[in-house]
């Protein structure tokens, strides 16, 4: 059971079981690229639950990851993956760093989802990419990049349903895809407010980092009430 | 004849027929986006000349551009069109930019040209967008965006063959393209060593900007040299 790696907010262990790891979610939590960091209890709790509800609820839709199961607060068993290097970020509306790169109004609708890559190298600070550099870089080909698009499109789709159902709207969100031995390409990473922009209907709230990342207020109630609304679904 | 658009290095002129402008290159040179700076005598002369002597090439391996024709040392009369927002990069070595944004060597040979689109707007810095944001941000339709790429690749093409026959290197260069009152999309602005890097086959010796950017000699003689070279060609 030994570590393999450790992020900013997750342990990854080895277990008996070829193939298989075990996430174990910290109470860490940053922002900016790791310039804001705090500990908070009770943070990767939410967040090993929130991923839990949101990738069973993607399986029940025909979606592929890496998870398996949830095996307690803090920890679930996934499938073990090649991650590959990009950050997938899928846009509904314009939040965060849109709005200063291409001067999107904060809120405005994209007619249709926009779908980005962020190389994951934090030396370079993870810059955007294109679909060539993708290719360039020797870290998908042009069918597998297909693939992750199709795939964040259908992610985006059954979550923008999900959430609607309970009365709130999907902004954007980040995620990661792995290839299995077999190259197979699964959703690996997480779904949680970490990752996502999540805003109320009809209102300013939002279940999401920002509220970190801006000193809104409580990261512990704002992940808890989110949770609570995810329970509704059940 | 009144001044329609001062850049950094034309002037812009109406003319007495419709849909004719009268483009003036300036004697200044600027690098960094104009953070450096100079008046150069002379320069102007040599970027007109060689645009002009790129775009006769062009224009007889079939690429349609702006071009009509030159009328004086420093001034060539152009088609009006409504210019395309874009930067078109096209690289065949890596060099400049790319080398700090991906972590590419300098030198390094892509397999294949790269062309990358950068949205021309100075307050946002010109940032590098993919295609779906040429898309989003309404710059061109699809249709478009596949053939700024072929044309973008197709005059890569003729300018490798005819820099190659005087023992040059086309490393990148950079176009703009506009579109004419009848919807067509033809080549515009200019191109010369202020918007290529060029390196001589087996030497370190280069005939462009990274001259001036770098502070490595007269940009005049540099220019001058390079149009001589093209000069051979007729």
């Amino acid at each position: 059971m030994s570590l393999l790696y450790e992020g900013k907010a997750k342990r990854i262990f080895s277990t008996d079981e070829d193939g298989v790891l075990r996430v174990e979610y910290k109470d860490e939590v940053t922002a900016g690229n790791g310039a804001k960091k705090d500990h908070i209890d009770g943070k990767g709790r939410l967040n090993n639950q929130i991923t839990s509800i949101i990738f069973e609820y993607l399986k029940e839709h025909g979606i592929q990851s890496h998870f398996i199961e949830q095996t307690s607060e803090t920890e679930q068993l996934v499938r073990s993956v090649e991650i590959i290097p990009l950050e997938v970020v899928v846009r509904n509306i314009a939040a965060g760093s849109i709005t200063r790169r291409l001067d999107f109004d904060k809120g405005h609708e994209f007619e249709t989802p926009l779908v980005e890559f962020f190389y994951k190298n934090d030396d370079l600070n993870d810059p955007l990419i294109t679909d060539d550099h993708v290719k360039l870089l020797n870290i998908a080909n042009e069918e597998e990049i297909a693939k992750l698009k199709k795939m964040a499109l259908e992610i985006n789709k059954a979550l923008v349903e999900m959430l609607d159902s309970i009365n709130l709207r999907l902004v954007d969100f980040k995620i990661e895809f792995g290839r299995t031995k077999d190259g197979d390409i699964l959703l690996a990473d997480e779904i949680s407010p970490d990752t996502c922009r999540i805003w109320e209907k009809d209102s300013d709230t939002n279940f999401d980092k920002d509220v970190y990342r801006e000193d809104r207020g409580s990261i512990i109630d704002t992940y808890q009430t989110f949770l609570n609304k995810l329970e509704e679904l059940k």
